[in-house]
This record gives structure tokens, C-alpha cells and sequence, in this order.
């Protein structure tokens, strides 16, 4: 099955979940907007495309299914890509804890943007800076700490005691917060210890390592969902 | 098999959305937080359960399964209860439409909660102002244009060409966004006629109709997600 992932150019955005699951498996992909331009995405937001509608990217075209929401997406390559556990009460879990990244993913977007997405940051500096800092002190280690819970559950190296695409979105959200609020990550690194330890071992995967190496890999920037705004950050 | 509830009381909430799949569907289920208090949830929270640790509530305890995150639940629960389509490539649009809505009610409590979902409305009311007109202005239009073109891609009467959870939760939705944000809701009502005549048909369905009529059916308040802030409205 040769895959055609369909998100916005310019940004690692949701896109990479999808990404990162594809590399690592070695699977065939297009990626379809840096190839034909984001055109080729808006296409099928009109409803060119018969049966499924997508909302927005990211979004994948398996054979004749189109599949959104990054989570669905996972779902569904889960088991052809050997990235989830085959039992029906893991894949089930795996789903949850995707979700559960995602909801972190939209508050970490929100904190630059907690008044409209349609706006500058320069037109919400100063609710951003409220929100950034409710995020960095209740909200991401409320996230974390569970997430590395899951980890201790998971027998310590894995969050589903074997390797799933929950452990690249950890690795993910981990490189993303890093990138975003370093000041706050070093704070509460040594509470997660596991989850670092995954980070690292993710980005040394044969396959991750060289795609993070490959121009396929976009730096993180501040078009995308994880920013760094040094003021948004802990005070230095 | 009796299914146990976990959410909080006092609330619609995202419970909500498992609790109208069950009574739609005649389920046999305890909702346990209302029978025993929240602590019954706070428990799982805290780990006192093995396998699958939820983030947050709702969750559903299906023998030994525990499962979180709304999408997740129901779309394990769909196929069960006859609310979802038996191809894979139909549960999979299920999934990703539960998801897309799941993000609107996301964006509806933000509205009210821009800056940090532990402060009080009173001490973000300039920001929710600014929150929710773009709410209104922006994102309701183009999620609820894009569900109604859902609705018209599925023949006009179901989102997936049969009833389905997905059904029921555009109804929660639609009463949600009436009872928050009427004056809106009625300027937008013509270009939504798919969504209010679903809205209508659901809610005279006898299993739901029995429910809205009976004391499980708490009413929307200034706790839950859809809040009724006057000044939150279009102007009158």
C-alpha cells in the first residue's frame, strides 16, 4: 500500500504524528502538499473527493478511504504498520492516550493564540502570557506526570510495554515542549525521567534518526503549534 | 453486560455523549458518580485500578476494560449498541466526525475559559468576550457549514447514511450551542436546516425522548461546557 499523507507545507504541525508513524515503519508515502503545493489539500476540504470529508489536515488516503484527525489516522495504521499491540483493550488504550497528547497538543496551541487562531500572536501577547503561564504551571505537569504514570505502568521503557506509535508521539510532544518552553521542561525534568529516557531512545531508532537528519524533517518554527517565545517561557 | 459511567456529577459535560449512546441504544449502565459521588472517580484517577489508567473522566468500565476519552468510548461501544455502521471505513468516519465535534466543544468551553480552565469565569470575562466573538463570528459558521455538508453527503437525515452515535451527539451539540448562544444559533439557523431537523428528529426518538423527560437528564448550567453569558451572545 503505497500511503498519501496531505498536510500544510511549512509546519511539522499535527502532520508529524502521522509522519513520525510512517517513517519509522518504512512505509510508502507521498507527501502529497510538499510535492503539488497546499492546493492539493484544499481540493478535497471543498469535497472533491467522494465519501469521507475531512475538516482539516492532517489527513490520509489509504486506497479509496480518506481517513482525518490524527488520532483516526493512527488508528487505523496502527496495526498494518506494526505500531500498536494486537489486542482490541490495548488498541483501545493507545486511541485514549493519543487523545489524550492531543488535548495537550491544543492547549500548548492555545497558549500562543487563547483569543483566535485567525489573529497575530502579536494581537494576543498579553492574554498569551496568562495562558502560557497556567500551562506551564498547572497544566503540563498535570499532562506529564500522568503521561509518565503511563510509562511506570507501561513497565518503564514503553507506554503500551512494547513499542506503538504512542511512544514517537511522546517522543514528539516531548521534542516540541523542549523546543517551546526549555526554561520549564529543565525545571521538570528531573520528575520525568522515564519520559526523557524515551525521548532519547525514540531519536535513536535507526529509521527516526534519519529522518530527523533528512530535510523531510522541517525544523520547528514559530508558524507552528510549539513556539518558542522566550517570554511565554519561565522567567530566566 | 452492565456498563459502569464514571463522570462527574452536576454536569452534561462530555459525559454527556456516552450517556445519550446508552440510553438511546437501552443499555443496562451505572452511572456511578451520581449513585456513589465523585470520589468512585477520583479513585480511578489515582490509579487504584490496573490496565488502562484514564486521564480524566468520562470513563466506561466494561467488564475488566476501562476506557477514556469520549471518541474512544463510544467507538467501542458503537458496534454493541448498534450505533455505528458495520464497515471499518464507515467506524472509522464515525470516529474521526465524534473527534471533529469533540474539538468544537473544546472550542465552546474556551470560550468561556480563554485563559485557564481553574479560574473563574469573573476573573477572564474581557478575554471570553473577545473568545467568543470570534467564536461566534469565525469558528461556529465553519464547524457547523462543515457538519451540515456532513449531513448532506449521508442523505440528508444521518451523518452516515443510518443513525449512529454520531447522530445523537450533533443533537448535544445543537442543544448545547441553542442553549448557549440562542441569539447566534437563530442568525445562523437558515443556512443549518439538515442540523435542526436532525436536532428535532433526535430528540423525538422514544428512548430519548424518555430521557429528556426523566430526572437522569440534569439541565444545562453555568458549570458545565455550554454556559448561557448573556454578554457571551451576539449583542441583542
Amino acid at each position: 500500500m503505497r500511503y498519501e499523507l496531505y498536510y500544510w507545507t511549512g509546519i511539522q504541525g499535527r502532520g508529524e504524528f502521522v509522519r513520525l508513524a510512517l517513517e519509522d515503519a518504512g512505509a510508502d508515502y507521498d507527501d502529497v502538499a510538499r510535492e503539488q503545493g497546499d492546493d492539493a489539500i484544499v481540493r478535497f476540504l471543498d469535497g472533491a473527493h467522494d465519501g469521507a470529508l475531512p475538516f482539516a489536515p492532517p489527513f490520509l488516503k489509504a486506497g479509496r478511504l480518506v481517513i482525518a484527525q490524527t488520532a483516526t489516522i493512527l488508528h487505523h495504521l496502527g496495526p498494518p504498520l506494526g505500531l500498536v499491540p494486537d489486542s482490541e483493550s490495548r488498541r483501545l488504550y493507545a486511541n485514549q492516550l493519543q487523545l489524550t497528547i492531543g488535548d495537550l497538543v491544543a492547549e500548548v496551541h492555545d497558549s500562543h493564540h487563547p483569543i483566535a487562531g485567525g489573529l497575530y500572536y502579536e494581537d494576543q501577547r498579553v492574554e498569551a502570557g496568562r495562558r502560557a503561564a497556567d500551562l506551564r504551571e498547572t497544566r503540563l505537569p498535570k499532562f506529564l506526570d500522568y503521561f509518565e504514570q503511563v510509562l511506570e505502568r507501561g513497565g518503564g521503557r514503553h507506554a503500551l510495554h512494547e513499542h506503538s506509535y504512542v511512544d514517537l508521539s511522546l517522543f514528539q510532544l516531548m521534542a516540541g515542549l523542549d523546543y517551546a518552553f526549555p526554561r520549564a521542561m529543565q525545571r521538570m525534568a528531573r520528575e520525568l525521567p522515564l519520559l526523557h529516557a524515551l525521548k532519547q531512545r525514540i531519536a535513536e531508532r535507526p529509521r527516526i534518526a534519519a529522518y530527523l537528519a533528512s530535510p523531510r524533517r522541517l525544523a520547528f518554527n514559530e508558524s507552528g503549534i510549539f513556539r518558542h517565545y522566550p517570554e511565554l517561557d519561565d522567567p530566566a
